[in-house]
This record gives C-alpha cells, sequence and structure tokens, in this order.
C-alpha cells in the first residue's frame, strides 16, 4: 500500500480521451522521424520538486502532507523513494534526476553526509533494476546556511574544499548509478551586493572549480557529460551563469567549451529576458547544447515559478530547435518543475506529469513535421542564398576590399520582405 | 549670432550657485587623486542626440525645431556643425562624438555619401583646432532601410559589403581627425524572429566583419581602441551583443579578446537586467573595460530613454568601478543622453548637459575618497583572506585531493556576516 | 489596377489548406453556440498601422513603399483609402476602425482639419454601402507636437479647446458613419516626470473632459458606447488610464461607471503586468467590458510591439473570458496590429490578418466547447458551494458575530486542493 | 544580559561621525518646518523581520541564529519581547508595528491562539510604559496552510469567518495598545489562477469583509485608521490591491474612500511597475494616502526584497510629496525591511536601521527646503497658470460650447518646454 497506491499506470488513450491520468498525445512506441518519442523526449522526473518540497513560498509554510516528511531519518528517507519510485512506474517515465540533498537526509558531519549518500545510492541501485534511469545527478550546494556567501565562490576556502568533497561524491554516485549527465546549478555562486564581492576572484574559484569537475570526471571514467545550468538570478542578485551566452564565455575563458554543454530551463531563459527557444538555437550555434528543463515561467511573475510546461506551440518552438541540431544525445527533457502550492493531492502530482508530458509530445509531433516538410527550413536557406556566390567571410577578405567592391559596382542593396507573419502562419499549420 | 548666442560658457562656482547654468561640482582643473577632473572625466557628448534627433517618439513627429532641421544639404550640415560646436564650447568638454550619419548628409548613392563625410570631416577638422578632440567615431547602419535586416549580419551579402565600406570610411575620418577610439553598435545586429533566422550564420559574419575591423585598424595605423557597445534589445527583439558577459564570449571565439573593449552604456545595462556597476565590474574582471556612456534607462521603462544621469549616489558607485579598475585609459565619458522630447529650448541643452557633468563630478568625489579611505577595500580583501593560506586554484590541485582533506579534518564551516548593510551605510558617508 | 490587385477575396478552405492566403478556421457562417462566427467574433481592421504607418521605429524610419505616402493631400487620403476598402474586402471582415488622423491630412488649421475630416467622411459613407461597417471611430491626440504635454491633461487650457473641436468632430463623424462604439485612447495622458506634473489637477481635467463627451454623446443621440483603451505607458512614462482596474477608480470618482467601457488590448495587459484573461476577467467583474483589441506583446520586449496574435491557447482563454460574459455587445475583435517593419509586401498585409483571424477562430471554438462542455465551470461552482449555506455576505453580518460563530465552533479550517494543472490540463483537451 | 547587550543607545553625532552605530543625520529634536525631526518621520520597526524571519529564501533554509527561535512557547515568545524591545531603546525610535502572529505562538486551536495574542498583549502593554508607542497592528493571514487559497477571499467561508475572529482579536489588542493605525495586507488575497477563481465574488468577499472591519472599528471606538497596503503580486500571481489606484476603485465600489487610506511600499510600488514618489502623489490626489513602508525595492530582482533604503535623492523624492501632501497624519514611517540573509550578527540588525534612518533624514531635510524654497512648486503654478482664465471645467461647460470657442478662435497652441532635465537639476542642489 503505498502513497499513490490506488492510481493505475498511466497509457497512451489517444487524443480523444477525457481520462485526466491517461495520455493523450504521448504514445511511447510511435515512431517519429524514425525514432520512438520515448527516445526522442527522454523524459526525467525531478526527485526535490516532488518528493522533498514541502510547498513553503516566502510568505507561507508547509502545504503538503507526505508521509515521509520530515524525511530526516534514512526511514524515512527510503519511505520517500518507495513513493519516488513508484510515481516513475505509473509514469513509465525512461529516467529520472536528484540531488544527493535530496535523497538522504544531511548527517551530523560531512563524512556521515556522504556514507548516508552511498547506503541510498545502495537503495536506488537495487530499486533502479525495475525502475528508471537516472537521467543526471547533480549536488545541492545552496540550501544550507554553509553555503549562503556562495558554493566554489565562497570567500571562505573550507567551503570550496567541503564542496570539493560534496560534488566528488555525488559524482561517485551518479557514476555508480550509470547517470548520463552531471549537472552543476549554482544557485549560491553569484552575489548580493558588488560591495562585499571580489567578483574577478571569485570567477576564478569557480573556474578553477569546474575544471577540477572536468579532470575528476575523465579519472573515474565517467562517460557521462558534465552540463551548467544557467540561471539569470534567484536566489541571488546576479548568478555568475546567467545565460547560455554567459557560460559559454566563461566555458572559453577556462578552455572547457569541448567539455561542458547546458541544461537550459525554459524559465530560466524567461528570467533571463530569453525565449526559451532563443536559448536552445544559441547554445546549438555555440555548440554546447546539452539538456533541457521543461518547466515554464509565469509571464508575469519575476522569480522561478517552475511550472508545468501547458503551451502546445511553445513547446513546438522549443523542440523544434532540438531537432534542428540533431536531437538530444546524453541529455533529456527533465521536468524540473512543482505543483502549486495548493495542489495538495497524490493525483495532483501524476496529472502534472501527465499533462507535461502530453504538451511535450504534441511539440515534438508538431517540430517533427515542420522540419520534415521542410518550409520553414526552404525559406530561411532561400533568404541568405546570396552568401553562396561570396567569399567575405574566408579569411583573406579584407575591410577595404570589400569596401572598394562595394563602391566600385555602386550597391544599392534593396531590402526583402523578412515575411515573419506568413512565417508564423506556417507554424500554426503544425501546432 | 548663434544658436546658443546669448549662452556664456559655462563656468564653476561653487556647490552653493544657484546659477542653473553654472557647474556647482565640475571643476575642471581640481586634482583628484593625483590627476585633474579633466583628465579622469574625460567627458564627451554626442552628435546625435543633440543635434539630429527631433524629437520624435513612437506615437509622435518631430517637437524640436532647430534651424539646421532637416539637414540634408551640406549647407544645412554645416549649419548644424556650427551649433554643435559652439555648444561645446560654451560646455567646454574636452571631447565629443559622431556617426558618420550624424554629420553628412546622406547621399544619393554610396559614393557620394563616402565623399560628403570626408568634406564634412575637412569642416570638422578645421573646427576642432580650437575645440573639443574626438573621443570616438562611430556608423550609423541602423537607420537606413537598407540596413533593416541587420548590417554585418544581413541575409543579403551586399548589405555586408555596403557596411564594410561604411565602416572603412568611418575609421578612416576617425582616424583622420585623431580619434582616441572607434565604437560599434549594433543596433540591427540581432533578429525579429527566430523563424527567418540562421543564427549561426550571423554570429560567424559578425565575428568575421569584426575581425576585418581590427584588421583594418592595423593596416592603416589607427592607435585608438575599437569598442563594443552592448545592448540587448531594441530596436530588435533580440541584439547579439546582449551585456558584457555576451560579448566577451563573442570575442574570446573570435580570438579577439585583446584587441576589442567594451563602452558600456547604464541604460543598456538596465535592459540587459544588470545594474550599471555591474556591467562595470564585469568588463574589467574580464580585461575589457574600454568607456562608458553615462546616460541612465527610468527604471520603470522598458524601452531605452537615455537619460541624462540624476542620481548622485549611483553615479559614485560607477565611478568607483571605474577607479578600481584604474580608470580610463582611451575610453572617457560620454553623454549618450537625449533630452526629453518636451524640453524644446536651447538652454535645456546646455542645462541638461550641466546637470549630468555635474553628478559626474560629485560621483567620481565620492568615489575617490571611498578608495583613498579605503574601507570598502579593507572589508573586501578581509573576507577573502582565507584564500592566502591555501593552493586549491593551483594546477596542481584535484577535487578528490581537496575533498579528501575536506573528509580528513571534518571541515565543518560556519557562515561569517556579509555585512552588506554596514558597507551600504559606509558608502553613504562619502555620497 | 489597385495596390492588392492580383490578391483574391480569402476564403475558408479548412484546417487542411495549405493556401497562406485562405482560411483555415474561420468560417464566417459557421454556426457556435446560436451564433455564427462573423457574429461571435466581429473582426475590425485598423487604419493606422496597416495604411499610415510607414515602418518607422525609434531607430529607424521608412522601410514601406506604399503608393499613397506621405497622403498629405486629399488625394493621396483617397488613394489610401481605396487601397483600404480595398482590403476589407478582400479579408471580408464586417468591420474597421480609424483615427480622424489616419484619414484626413491635417490642415493648415483646426477648421480645415475639420473641413476634411468631413470631407473624407463623405468619401468613406460612399464607400461603406458595399463595404464593412465601423466599429468604432477615435481621434488622435498624440502625433502632434501640440500634444506633447497632454490632450486634456495638457498644462495649456487651449490645447485642451483644441481637443474638444477635434473630439467633438470625430464623434459626430463616428456618428454619422454608424459607428458602433467611440474610443478614446490617453497616449498622452500621463507624465514624463512629475517634478512638472500636477497631478491632481490633470486627473481632473480628464475627468471633467470624459463626462463632457459622454454628455456629447447623449446630445447627438449617439447610441454606441463609450470606450477607454487603458495602457500603462509608452509614450508617456506614466499613462493615466493604467489598466482596467486603474480606468473603474477613475469612473467611479466621476460618476461615469454605467456610461463608459474598456477596449482592452493584449499588449496593454501585458505590459500593465497583467495577462489578457485577467484584464477581460476584471472588466466582466467590473461591469466595464467592452471591446478587444487583439494584438499580443512580445512577452521579451518592453514596448509596445503591437503584433498579431499567433497562439492559440491564449486566443482561447481570452475568449473564454469573452463567451463566459455574454460575449461582445457593441465591441468587437479589432486587430490593432502592425507588421513587422520587415514585411513589406501587400501579401503580407493579408495574410497577417489571415492568420491573426484564424488564431482567433481556434481560440472561439475552443473556448465555446469549453463552455459548453462546463467542466471548468463545474469545478468552480463546487470549489465555492460552501458559500450557498453561510450569510457572511448580508449587510446584516459583523465582525464580531461572525468572529463569535468562528470561536464558538472551534473552526479548522482545512485546506483543500485548488487543481491547478488538473484544470490546465482539461483546457489543453479542446485547444 | 541581553542580546544586544554591549550596544550602547545610538546618538546623534553629526555628519563627519565615522562612528558606524550612530546618526549622522537623525537629530530626533530638530526642528524643520516647525516641527521636530520625530514628529515628522514618525519612525517604526517592525516586528517579523527583525525578530521572526529566519533568513530563509526560497533555495535555502534559516541562516540567523537567534537564541529564541523558535519561539514556539510563550516563553520563548517573551524572550523574542525582551530583544525587541530593548532594540526599540536602543534605537530610540518612538513606533514600532507587529503582526499578531509574530507576537504569539501560534495555538493549537482558534480560542488558545487568541488567548495568547491577549497575554502577550499584556506583556507588551507593560513593556510600553517605557518603549514606543504601537504605529499599528496586523494580522497575519497568509503563513498558514490554511490560508493557501485565501483568507477572506477564499473559497471556503470557514476560513472567512476564521478571519473574522483572527481581524477581530488582532483590532482588540491593537485597539488596547492604543495602536494609531490598523492594516491589512492581503498577501493571499488574490489568485494563482483564473481557472479555478470566481475573480468577481472574491472581490464581492474582500469588499464585505473591509467593510465589517471599518464598522468593527467604529463599534469598539478605535479612532486609528484603517490602512490598505498595496501589493501587485507575490506571494499570488495577481494580488487584489494591486496599486494605490486599484485600491481607490475598490474603496469606491464599496464606499469606503472616507473610512480606508493607504500604506505605501517602495517595493511593492517598484513590482507594480511605478515610482514610489508616483504611488504617494497617486495617493494624495485621491485623499486616500496613509503612511509608508520605508524598505526599498532592489531594481533588478522582481521578487520583494524588503530592503533598508540606501539612496538619498529617492528618499528626498519620497518625503517631498508627503510634505507636499500635509505630511503624516496617524501614519509614520515604517521600516517593512529586512535583512540579507547572509547579515547574521546582532550590530547587523542596528546599524541597517541607524543607515535607514539617516536617509529618510536626509531626504526629509532636503524635501523640507525644496519646500520652504518653491523653486519647483512656483515652476508648478506657472505651468498651469493659464487655467486660471478659463472655465472649462466648470459644471456648465460642453464639449461643443468649448469645441465652437476653439475653432472661432482659430486655436493653435504652441508646445512650451516642459524644463524636466532643470528641474532635475534643481532638485540636485538640495540632496
Ligand atoms: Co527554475
Ligand atoms: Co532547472
Ligand atoms: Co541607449
Ligand atoms: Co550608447
Ligand atoms: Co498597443
Ligand atoms: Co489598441
Ligand atoms: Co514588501
Ligand atoms: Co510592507
Amino acid at each position: 500500500m503505498t502513497y499513490f497506491a490506488d492510481i493505475a499506470p498511466v497509457t497512451y488513450e489517444g487524443p480523444d480521451s477525457t481520462n485526466p491520468l491517461a495520455f493523450r498525445h504521448y504514445n511511447p512506441e510511435e515512431v517519429i522521424m524514425g525514432k520512438t518519442m520515448v527516445e526522442h523526449l527522454r523524459f526525467a522526473v525531478c526527485y526535490w520538486h516532488n518528493f522533498v518540497w514541502e510547498g513553503n513560498d516566502p510568505f507561507g509554510g508547509q502545504t503538503f502532507e507526505r508521509p515521509w516528511f520530515p524525511a530526516d531519518t534514512m526511514a524515512l528517507a527510503k519511505a520517500k523513494a518507495n513513493a519516488a519510485f513508484d510515481m516513475f512506474r505509473i509514469l513509465g517515465v525512461p529516467y529520472y534526476c536528484f540531488h544527493d540533498h535530496d535523497i538522504r537526509p544531511e548527517g551530523a558531519s560531512l563524512s556521515e553526509s556522504n556514507a548516508r549518500l552511498h547506503d541510498m545510492a545502495d537503495y536506488f541501485e537495487d530499486k533502479m533494476k525495475s525502475g528508471p534511469k537516472l537521467l543526471w545527478g547533480t549536488a545541492n550546494m545552496f540550501s544550507n546556511r554553509r553555503y549562503m556567501s556562495g558554493a566554489s565562490t565562497n570567500p571562505d576556502p573550507d567551503v570550496f574544499a567541503y564542496c570539493a568533497s560534496i560534488v566528488k561524491n555525488a559524482m561517485d554516485v551518479t557514476h555508480r548509478l550509470n547517470g548520463e549527465n552531471y549537472v552543476l546549478w549554482g544557485g549560491r555562486e553569484g552575489y548580493e551586493t558588488l560591495l562585499n564581492t571580489d567578483l574577478s576572484r571569485e570567477l576564478e574559484q569557480m573556474g578553477r572549480f569546474l575544471s577540477m569537475v572536468v579532470d575528476y570526471k575523465h579519472k573515474i571514467g565517467f562517460k557521462g557529460t558534465i552540463l551548467i545550468e544557467p540561471k539569470p538570478q534567484e536566489p541571488t542578485k546576479h548568478q555568475y551563469d546567467y545565460d547560455v551566452a554567459t557560460v559559454y564565455g566563461f566555458l572559453k575563458r577556462f578552455g572547457l567549451e569541448n567539455e561542458v554543454k547546458v541544461n537550459i530551463e525554459q524559465g530560466h531563459a524567461i528570467l533571463a529576458g530569453h525565449s526559451f527557444e532563443h536559448e536552445l538555437a544559441m547554445a546549438n550555434a555555440l555548440g554546447i547544447f546539452g539538456s533541457i528543463d521543461m518547466n515554464r515561467n509565469d509571464y508575469q511573475s519575476g522569480w522561478d515559478t517552475d511550472q508545468f510546461p501547458n503551451n502546445a506551440p511553445e513547446a513546438a518552438l522549443a523542440y523544434y530547435e532540438v531537432l534542428r541540431g540533431g536531437g538530444f544525445t546524453t541529455g533529456g527533457t527533465n521536468f524540473d518543475a512543482k505543483l502549486r502550492r495548493q495542489s495538495l493531492d497524490p493525483e495532483d502530482l501524476i496529472a502534472a506529469h501527465v499533462g507535461g508530458m502530453d504538451i511535450c509530445a504534441r511539440g515534438l509531433k508538431a517540430a517533427a513535421k515542420m522540419l520534415e516538410d521542410d518550409a520553414l527550413e526552404a525559406a530561411r536557406r532561400k533568404r541568405y542564398a546570396g552568401w553562396e556566390d561570396v567569399d567575405y567571410l574566408s579569411p583573406a577578405a579584407t575591410l577595404d576590399g570589400i569596401a572598394a567592391k562595394a563602391e566600385t559596382h555602386a550597391l544599392d542593396p534593396q531590402p526583402v520582405s523578412g515575411k515573419q507573419e506568413m512565417l508564423e502562419n506556417t507554424v500554426n499549420r503544425y501546432v
């Protein structure tokens, strides 16, 4: 008898189903562009929002009543894991994700915390035999007060050292559980005020830390991808991994652009002033696309709302960029999404994921069709076709050389319609 | 008899003056930290907002009535120049800035436009004998409809070629007039919709163009600095030179990080979600700080308001970062600021600059005192002092090595107050 | 031979059509909930963005080349009208909208401007015999420099008087052309700085002006609705008709809440920090819903982008609120939308409207089905059902009386799930 | 021996003091415009952020270690009160503010919670003999999960009844302690999604509740002012008391505009898209100005940062509007401000208030001087002077009557400079 005892595994019933706990669009084994939907989407459920978060917000306390709360003993941690794997089973997802801190109670010492992590990993290893695989592991280095001034960017080198141990162990566990990626989200890697911050030094600390993470990955033979998850702010006023372009510059600076990729969250894109598809397209252009957190931000809220996706046209534009870039390799579609704190029931947890997965499925199908029909890409190729006839981008070209040509030919380039509305209409034929 | 005929040169009258056209804080020859204020601040006045802009906004037409409008003949362009240099003289500024398009009427052909530019440069050269120097020149590649889809990032290579000629000539003129910098602001280097945009190609085009600009600078022996001015959006939905960190990544990608620096505008920092001092500190940390556009954005407006600075504490924080980084070299303090469109009178133009210069002077003086008193820096050094005793940042350090140390020593780092409010109070002792 | 010469009237071809100039969802005579789509949606095309705007933005000039530009003679104004009515015919819309200033060239004097307005109204009257009806007329009191400091809120009473004449004549013409509403958008009714603004007086001026407008409506027997269009800012820093709730307070203050309703624009809702459906629901709750401007704002741009709608789920939520409130009476669905300035071709004008109308049609159909199926409303009724058993809202109820009851019964109310995600999933069954 | 044992009462030492725990500008008995600073500013310290909040943020737990945490017994609640009154004494503030929930541990039942509140009020009553007075009391109806879907706007009428008891008791206690105002902040009076919300009904519930609050005030003879504190959102997606103009409309609707005023917080103004001075000026224009919460929002953060004020020019503009409106009557300057969660030390609590009070003092002094010198007001009067000669605002004036006059006189009003920059410079002579 479990937390979700009376909820049957969710199955595909087709678009006409009115069963709130059935898939209407996500048909796992349906083949799209040569791959099944399960292979394309690579869905993952997150541990933290679903099983750890108690419903608190800045003005209110716990709303959820889960039998494993406060999960401060190993017994409760296992009860939590039982519920989690039960939900994974009901949803039929191929992957899940966790922070070290999500799965083990904090110990009285660093060593005890580490030991508990490994004990819980044993427990998970067993459950994973019949359950989902690990899309990525990560370490929570932002909740405890010791991280209040940063993790690897802390003014206190002891915190840096502490984090080395935390990340090493989280990587060890991720490796052991065959995680396909390891993620770093620097929630406290930023500042509250420049007045007490040595920006230059903190960036150096963060760069060095990441380099050591990459070295350690190779040392232990972890074949997964190291991912950074950009976010512009919150909890800190400014977070160093602001957005995809910022992370790219950081990686280039430390020579890590071929070692580290990005995990892009829709909500974080919005908070950074970008559309989700912008961040995806930028990551593809810069060669650092890795994985996605498919949770949206409310467009009118200035903080991270981490809501389940519910807009199919937006999902279509996102997967269009994913597919244009070749699709996921080690990455996948994680739901770093949380219920609204008023959604109290076990059924809400299931339904929210079902709805989110269906939106992604609709998005994927529309995106695939748009690619196959080639209407958008044909228009794009045509728009830039003139470049095939010139060599202005060759290393031999010079400013004055090209200028002379422009003057000699008395160039007077005439603008051509950008056709934005017609292209938007085209997209709307598919979504 | 000129446009400002009855306005006398502005002089320093001290803080108690109530003369609206006197400096109360900017005392050009006053020495601060070993340099005069004129040397520290290196004020420049911009040509475009003051002498070209007619007061239009998206919902209204011309409000200003300047005798040289519409400045579409060489005679009117010279009348405009006469007024401009008259204002420079009244304000006593050491520098000014211009776009090619500001100073010459567009010609019927590219060649005629270029020829007119050189003719106007002759006219300026003469005036500059007794007037201010050129802080920077730049080219307007965003107003004409030919640039509607981009300049160097245009889908049409003819536009790219046209821009090569435009920039080459603007650089030639800047070089001839002994400009100390050359600026590129990519107002149309971005996109309106991803649907018709080849992001990857456009970034390549822009990178190649900038590389050629740098090469051309060396070819002609221009000793000034090449500057990029970041802005996140407007006029386009997304602009590639989004903010300082983004520009840094772009420069690194094309190997230009030692060749190009940034011109940071307060208003653009705000639009990108940053404080001005953040962008300055980031540019210093990344080694690409160049110059500033000292015009603010209204905090409640989502478009570029380009207002004169009027908040002394904010100016102090900005100059604090400038001074901490060693101050300007070739850069300076430009006012890329425009009057409100209801400020119709010649006197408004003068008064707005006087007020802005005084705010900068107050900011500089406060910043210098804060640096000299060392209160902030002492606190900052102390906060990171623990790092002197560890070698975690050395290339030999490893994640597992440091982790082992943390575990062996059973580290349990205790947080220390960040003292933000006390530091803010400290700042308020100086402003 | 007209501007759209080779474009045939747009017809409904069904969802599988790939004809870019056909309706795939808008089937005018299709009956939904007892009314045809044409009756439900009451589409209107705006004159200004389509036929007056030249493609300018704050950093660039004209991009469009229409044969009637600059439309500064009566002959050109008529050529413009010919093109406009031709487009109305091609689209088959039942309504259009205009500002006085859109249709007549500004005269050398107020009287000449008025006279020209009436002359053009004659011309329109004739065209309307076989063309669309007038959804609403309005007056442009923001473009000319005389309005730079406000229209009815101007510090100069002569401007107030001038506006009286402008509005009187615009109302006369709207009345004559059987307009079904008259709209006021106060683009300059706001302030740039509080420092020179008498907020209290300006609100009085605006209230008095509106009262006189209402009186005049009755005097001439105009049966249409007076509408205010809220917008928070732009062009001014602050606009008095900020949002629906603000307009409601303003109307209450001047006793006009039964005389004036609101025309709500999606883009303005976004700029004010609200969702579109919020503004619609609020107007319904306050009893002042009138009409809609169905143009969206880009979620990442801080200025009024006035784009054609392209997101069907959003349109569904909007029409759901419209239908819940009983649908339009005198109001309708206006497109206060403009092409992107790169969309140069006549065909772009047509296609943009076709796409927008189809999105609205999809939204309407989904909204109607949701209402008919009652799933959302049943859940809503159930959630508040407890209120049927209490009389706490009766005038006789008192705080201490209810408090005593709560204490006596030792109330300990237990929260119930808000089911947000499940309701969002329900919506997604229809869109 | 208390929490602040070694910190001496803060005294005025003048602007040159470098003592971080001395006033440099706030000189309580200094007379400004005929009143002492203590009478003008009427400072209050809040109980919640200083003594209840544990340093949590959405991504992290407790950082503060106060000896009275978790304050879940009456003994700890009294220890907390001892620390609080000790801090009030050290700061020398004339007022403080509290929520019921701040001062008493939640009981096992409503009655026990109420009883504890009255017991703690006894304890406070005694302390207040030698301590500060109560500026306002309020009730926390947002933290407990029972309020998750609203307080008076809850779908469950039992919550409405529960709130009646809570507010009645909070008002009783406020009355007994001679509070000068009673505040309502509707943190949960709003919605997360329109899909499950009956907007119309919830507004009715809130209106009825407020009416009963006003009736109860009169019944018990409470002479203080009832205040609403506007905030646009957070914790909810939309909060009904969005901003001053919205609250005004709400009050008008329920006929309460002469009974209820507003408590305006700088941070909430910013979140609503307004400047602080806008909200103050609007409240004065609408006749509902009451009190202020003098805590700022970070301009780059989209959530409520509740920081101590630190910008003197901004404070000057705020107090200028307060003084223009006649100054406070029952209201005052509350600090609804919280330390950054990294500011761990007792001294940080004191220093933050000292800095905030000094900024207010500087603002007040500058504002008073600007008013006395009349420069801004003289310019404002002059700008609108033309209105003295016309009767357009009289009830007898008509649109067509004024229009006829405009046409007869062939009015052609010419714009006059708005002088914004010169007025901003004028302000800068005082700050
Ligand atoms: Co997030
Ligand atoms: Co995430
Ligand atoms: Co700018
Ligand atoms: Co600039
Ligand atoms: Co608009
Ligand atoms: Co509109
Ligand atoms: Co607040
Ligand atoms: Co407050």
